[in-house]
């Protein structure tokens, strides 16, 4: 179930030649209506790529009609040509769409048209212009309504295509995602397209989309390494002619998002354990995260855990460089549910702790209070180096 | 030239059993005096080892006598039977030395003994205490004024020692240090001992100090991580009679340090790059080390070097990082003296570059500012997982 499983959108995924093998590699989705509401979070990285420079001009516009996606190429660093190529992508798609039926006549322009791409940076390649702005008809001519091939079209080092969907009471929700590295914190890490049929405001969206990217995809990472290029976007067309109570859309559209993150947590670069550190006794959520997030960016932590070896010292080591409330010798750490760490020293044997699941368990217990909070990383692996050492070669 | 270089100090190194590879893991040097002046840097780390929290407590006494250090175990997270140990190491260590004919009567006790360990932490192993306690009088028997054979003895996993010395106008300054990993900032790194005849006191001692680990150690950040253990440490007996100039002696202990620095970063886990990120044009000199330190700790960018990849656009997503002031379409990065990225875009072709040598230069030009900073840093490599994922098994 992918961004068509809500009335209201067509998406359609071709080859554009940007992808050297081959692949699919442009991406559209369209919100027919009736409503246009939208919400968008950019990534907090303050070296953006074009496309997120574009696409915050578009938010701030209010209503998006589609996003268009490019994988093969990030466009970041590409210096005005890049921009240039952004806006002129902007311009195609809303041409090819033609005027809308449910909008004014200011709805066939290209400043309603989100644009994101992922690859790639800094590249002094000029090819992708033509690339991209050439297909678009086709592209535009390949949108279906029961379309199942835009997912396929996003992914860049991904193994698998990432879709997550939920049915509400006469309402759905529909989503993709990519996403296999640099996935960071404290911001949208990924492309993430997010559809809905419910007939929502931009207000309610906004609030909507930003809990739900707080708890999800802003507690996942991987690799501590944050993106120029990762949107987050939410398209609701009002289709269903549902409005859902605020609070159960709200919960439906963060469990879409934990999905997600889950997903991409399980497909990220190289790893092999997909580790879960879950805070708890905490004096406020944010220390829990900042606990959570110092072991999870640990790379001696990650390198032992890729080993097997559950080497609970590296933990409060990590926890010791944080500004969270804490007594290190009041700390508890369990590793799969075996407690090898009480009050600072030692505490079960560590060969009674089994690592060699990939689904990985770490429990830190502050005793400092009542807040919790999950952070959800990977190891760090000889794949981890490989990939990323010969990514550009 | 090792701690005995200058006058009025001795040292020895022994085996006691810490290592099971049987290699000497139980080091003093010993401050004959006249004076006593010393000075010391601990850990940042909130989460400290017992001897650092003895060796805290014998810094704000004042005058120290000796500095005791053990490889082979941290005694970090060991309980309250850990921290006893450190006391009952530091007791042995003074009773051993017998009475001091430079000092008062209280000269003698066990809080004038500065204690150091480095190894695994978090071990329920307990033998450790009858094996440094039990030796201390044969370390102590083993002292020398020429003695060669204390840096050996503070290693872990460094594969070769680490000294530093500077013959100034009839004073000298004489150095050892220890460290291989979880060299990080915003502290004393690793285990490093200085000694100097210069006839300084202990405010001396202390601005010099903290202005040179300041300019070395603090910006050295091999991976990211930091330790729960690690001290510097200053000594001054004043035999020499010499009252250097003071902006001479921190100049020469600066000096000092920086070699060291670069001794440890060519000596980190499993790397087979030196970096050196040099930041030009910053606002100011904290951001300048900022931006330095961004870019050190991001894993695609150090697997990238590993990889010979010049990935000058994961340079410019590191910085969009920070809150250093900068604007991207500004900044110019270089590799090894070939600018790759002019304004935020592509400038030389990456071919044009070789990043082969293993000592590297990045240079990162902001525009911001007229201030600079230098990060050393290492790659992220197929042995540093190995070695760290390892390490405890």
């Amino acid at each position: 179930m992918t961004v068509t499983f809500p009335k209201g959108f067509r998406s359609a995924g071709i080859a554009v030649g940007l992808k050297s093998t081959g692949k699919p590699d442009l991406a559209l989705v369209v919100n027919d209506g009736p409503a246009r509401a939208a919400a968008v979070v950019f990534t907090s990285n303050r070296a953006q790529a074009n496309p997120i420079l574009w696409s915050r001009k578009v938010a701030q516009n209010g209503p998006a009609r589609a996003v268009v996606l490019n994988s093969g190429g990030a466009n970041c660093f590409t210096g005005d040509f890049g921009y240039e190529t952004t806006r002129l992508t902007a311009e195609a798609v809303a041409t090819a769409l033609g005027s809308d039926p449910n909008g004014d006549a200011s709805d066939s322009a290209a400043d309603d048209i989100l644009v994101c791409s992922t690859g790639l940076i800094g590249t002094g390649d000029q090819s992708f212009r033509d690339k991209i702005v050439g297909n678009i008809p086709q592209l535009v001519q390949a949108l279906a309504a029961d379309d199942t091939t835009a997912p396929a079209a996003i992914l860049t080092t991904d193994s698998v295509e990432k879709t997550a969907s939920h049915e509400g009471d006469g309402w759905r929700i529909g989503a993709m995602a990519k996403g296999a590295g640099m996935l960071a914190p404290g911001l949208a890490t990924m492309l993430v397209v997010i559809t809905t049929d419910a007939h929502i405001d931009n207000e309610v969206a906004d609030r909507a989309l930003r809990g739900a990217t707080g708890g999800s995809f802003d507690r996942l990472d991987s690799d501590g390494c944050m993106s120029t290029n990762d949107q987050v976007t939410l398209l609701a067309s009002g289709a269903s002619g549902v409005t859902p109570d605020e609070e159960e859309f709200a919960a439906a559209l963060a469990a879409v998002c934990d999905s997600l993150a889950a997903q991409l947590q399980a497909d990220a670069e190289g790893a092999s354990h997909d580790i879960d550190i879950e805070v708890m006794g905490a004096a406020s959520v944010a220390d829990a995260v900042e606990v959570g997030r110092s072991v999870a960016r640990n790379n001696l932590f990650k390198a032992a855990i890729f080993g097997n070896d559950p080497n609970w010292g590296r933990v409060l080591a990590a926890i010791g460089t944080t500004e969270a409330a804490f007594d290190p010798y009041q700390v508890d750490v369990s590793f799969n549910g075996v407690r090898l760490c009480h009050a600072g020293g030692p505490d079960r044997p560590v060969d009674e702790c089994d690592l060699t699941p990939r689904k990985t368990h770490v429990l830190i217990e502050l005793y400092a209070g009542e807040h919790t909070a999950t952070v959800r990383t990977n190891d760090l692996t000889h794949d981890y180096v490989h990939e990323n050492s010969a990514y550009s070669s």
